[in-house]
């Protein structure tokens, strides 16, 4: 399934920031953090389709992932938290933005081995 | 401790691999084994002081590991077969090369990253 939607979110992702969706800003996230994210195949593979699509465009439950529910969320909660990917919610859906710039910044080349491997 | 030595061991090298020492060339490493074996902490400290000093001088049990005998071993035959050093017997002591050069070429910016990290 791929559900594709142009979305101008600016103010919706605001309030779905003050209803709590945390964000870490890749300067902020130890090394640590960012490996053990990368480290998980399901998470790279989510990592490669967000950056062949335009931002905002994919919404969490359009991913084809061999795992449960919770699992996929847990997935999405580990990218956010370790600076890799921004949420935001419009009603039902959870839409996602790969942040590509600010994370090769703050770990340079990581990402780019991410997005080059095979799957 | 800290224990250091100079050596020549070209030639007892060749004869630490045909004792059964394999290693793996770091084209040959596939990104999920790259990426697990620097996610291990202990791992990173130990690429951290091997990068401070020459090829050759740091024997496995002069490193400072808050980690068992067995465990120790095991991270290094990670490290080995992740293409990240490259080993070899004199005698009791096993001696470690950081395989830096190749292993930035198979996974730019990897090794910088680890190596950057303030412990």
């Amino acid at each position: 399934m791929s559900v594709r939607r142009e979305s101008n979110t600016e103010a919706r992702g605001s309030s779905a920031r003050a209803r709590g969706l945390t964000h870490r800003h890749p300067s902020q996230v130890p090394l640590q953090d960012a490996l053990d994210a990368v480290a998980d195949p399901v998470r790279r593979t989510i990592l490669r389709e967000l950056a062949g699509q335009p931002d905002w465009t994919r919404a969490c439950g359009t991913f084809d992932l061999p795992v449960s529910k919770a699992t996929r969320s847990h997935h999405f909660a580990v990218l956010r938290a370790a600076g890799l990917i921004e949420q935001r919610d419009e009603g039902p859906r959870r839409f996602n933005r790969l942040r590509r710039a600010e994370f090769d910044r703050a770990f340079p080349g990581l990402l780019a081995l991410v997005l080059a491997e095979r799957a």
